[in-house]
């Protein structure tokens, strides 16, 4: 016997894990004529527990609200149709109504008596789902579900908007008696990315057997330090989704599992999602930078934060990375402002780790060594407050002049 | 006798008040050879009551920590010596004394026993001040001092950094007696603006008899409406400051005034301070729109400014703006992630009087109509929330691809 283990393995998406199927197609939800793949599916014939962590937007699209109301329930749950091109938010009763249909055409088709799908759209909000798309859509991807890796592909696809890439990781931990479990997760991101996972949508799939409530707490430690630790333009979406499946067919349970081997699940649970969250930002809307900021020695993981999100959604600042301006006086004027009462004589602030800032000046000796931090495409910006034990990290981003051009007509 | 009014007249700035001399001159503060006026002085033989409104931000340029050091004593004061170019912030104790250093100067030409001078500057963070430039400046400033209109015109133009043009405003208030009283004003601002006043700078300047503590009350109530209602990009500087001197010259005196005087006074102080806002936003840092945002029906007033600034930074929403896009559904998901607990389905929106969203759905059949509205280089966007009676207004600029690029290298 050895010690538990994880490694990643070259990753084809959801099908990596056994006893799921997955498919991508192309229905024409956008109504463009083009060919783009834009609605999916994720089916386990075995029922799944399935953890999810959503929006904190007051505005919650309809598959949000669907699926925060079959988490709630106890129908059996094996998997979810999930489309591009149009988000159902912002769409009223015709909206709600949209969504159930989707998953009862694929219900139908697919799940036992009483076994449900989840749902979630991403996309252009305020239009109805061209229902007679979408019905065509379920019925082929219904029909092009597979288990195999083009399956997962074509998911890991159908759920791009304006991202440049697909996105996806997948894992596999090993027991100390040679048992392993696969986790794989995609997501898609780009613009409308901050904390609380603003029009982003993540899949997890797992062949773990672990209850609702376990894989709940699980995912939630994870999604903290990962998807809702990461910002791009500070806004926050409608229809932001993290859902993970576990269809329990493998042969580890987490009940009777040992803590070392809990350990190395979480570790892979960690790194699927901040490798996910990291590829989100690094795929944001025409960046061009991914900035970590890590804010220490604060009085609390909240106050550290408030610093990170001040830096992190300052316009002055985020243009100055992406002029590669290594601007030490805009990000101590927003820690400034953040709300938390800094005390300017005891920052110290490093560009990697070459120091920038401290007793109240700038350390202008270091300025070539600044610059050779800021030319890189990615750095970190560390901050010490100086007034506790505390501390806090954000993936952000800058800001272009292509991201506004982008975003100037939708 | 006839009941009290204020009319606007054409300003030339601050010597349009009985009492103030004032000058601007050139001397080099950015040390880039131009002849760009960059320093300046506003000077009254009578002492002042001064009051003062300060960037909330923690890290508080040396000028800054001046100005509220004399407001707190009892030295009789007589004006301002300010430069651009150059904060003055971030730059420890000889910043300090360079701050002390440049109005000492100042007064031993102009000040009797104990005169005060306050102190203003306004530009580039983390550097000192350029002492012998600014010692020539402050020697040709006192020179130049002068009480036509070429003194308060060249005052304006000295504090500007990257304004296009100069803001000034004066206006004549009329007692039923037939006195009258003096209210001029003059302001720079650009990037950096938001509530508290980020980067900018206004001074006003008035031959009313009014105790600094009756002043501080007016200002504080104008400037919370009016400089502290604005918003560019959210950014809040080290060095914003508003100054208000009252040399009491004229013939009316505050605490004999009658009530209708005074009412109108205040009205008077009000449209100096919002015409000056309004003129700070829309010259803006490269900003092609000014949007007034009137949330109404909040719980509190503290709540409608939550959910307006949450529209006014986002800048997803402002990218919109700068493409005319009528894009009402990132405007309903910024108030959603407010933070305010608001309904989809109370929420009633308007580009200014047409109807934009109601029960949680866009009203498309008004599509070319709020085309037209953000076609305007000026609109307002009314957004109801159902929820009580308060309500806030704010003024807010979009966001450009030529921000980014003019911010990208400072």
């Amino acid at each position: 016997m050895s010690a538990p283990i994880f490694k990643e393995i070259d990753s084809h998406g959801i099908t990596d894990v056994p006893g799921f199927r997955a498919s991508g197609v192309h229905c024409d939800v956008r109504q463009k004529g083009n060919d783009q793949l834009d609605l999916g599916i994720i089916f386990s014939e075995n029922p799944c527990s399935v953890a999810g962590t959503f929006t904190r937007n007051r505005i919650k699209a309809a598959p949000v609200l669907k699926c925060m109301e079959l988490l709630d329930g106890d129908d059996p749950i094996h998997g979810v149709v999930a489309n591009s091109g149009n988000a159902n938010a912002c769409t009223g009763v015709e909206g709600l109504a949209n969504a159930a249909a989707m998953t009862e055409q694929a219900e139908e088709y697919l799940c036992g008596q009483g076994g449900k799908l989840l749902v979630c759209s991403t996309g252009r909000i305020g239009r109805q789902l061209p229902m007679k798309e979408v019905r065509k859509g379920v019925e082929l991807a219904v029909g092009h579900l597979t288990d195999d890796s083009t399956g997962g592909k074509n998911f890991a696809k159908c759920i791009l908007t304006s991202d440049t890439r697909e996105k996806k990781i997948t894992v596999v931990v090993e027991s100390e008696s040679g048992d392993s479990v696969t986790l794989a997760g995609v997501a898609k991101g780009a613009g409308m990315i901050r904390p609380d996972m603003a029009t982003m949508l993540a899949f997890l799939a797992t062949d773990l057997k672990i209850s609702q409530v376990d894989l709940q707490t699980e995912l939630g430690l994870a999604v903290k330090t990962s998807f809702n630790a990461i910002t791009v333009d500070g806004d926050m979406s409608t229809n932001d989704t993290v859902l993970c499946f576990a269809n329990g067919v493998g042969s580890v349970n987490w009940n009777s599992a040992s803590g070392s081997f809990k350990e190395a699940f979480r570790e892979a649970l960690d790194l699927v999602c901040k490798r996910l969250a990291k590829l989100i930002v690094g795929d944001g809307e025409k960046i061009t930078k991914v900035v970590t900021l890590k804010i220490e020695t604060a009085e609390s993981e909240n106050s550290a934060l408030e610093v990170a999100y001040a830096i992190a959604h300052s316009p002055l600042v985020k243009s100055s990375w992406a002029g590669s301006d290594p601007n030490w006086g805009r990000v101590v004027a927003a820690a400034g402002y953040s709300g938390v009462p800094v005390v300017e004589n005891d920052l110290r602030m490093f560009y990697d780790d070459v120091l920038v800032f401290e007793k109240g000046l700038p350390v202008d000796v270091n300025l070539p060594k600044w610059q050779t931090v800021v030319d890189q495409k990615e750095f970190v910006i560390r901050l010490d407050l100086g007034m506790g034990e505390a501390s806090a990290e954000l993936i952000a981003s800058d800001l272009t002049p292509e991201y506004i051009n982008f975003n100037m007509k939708e």
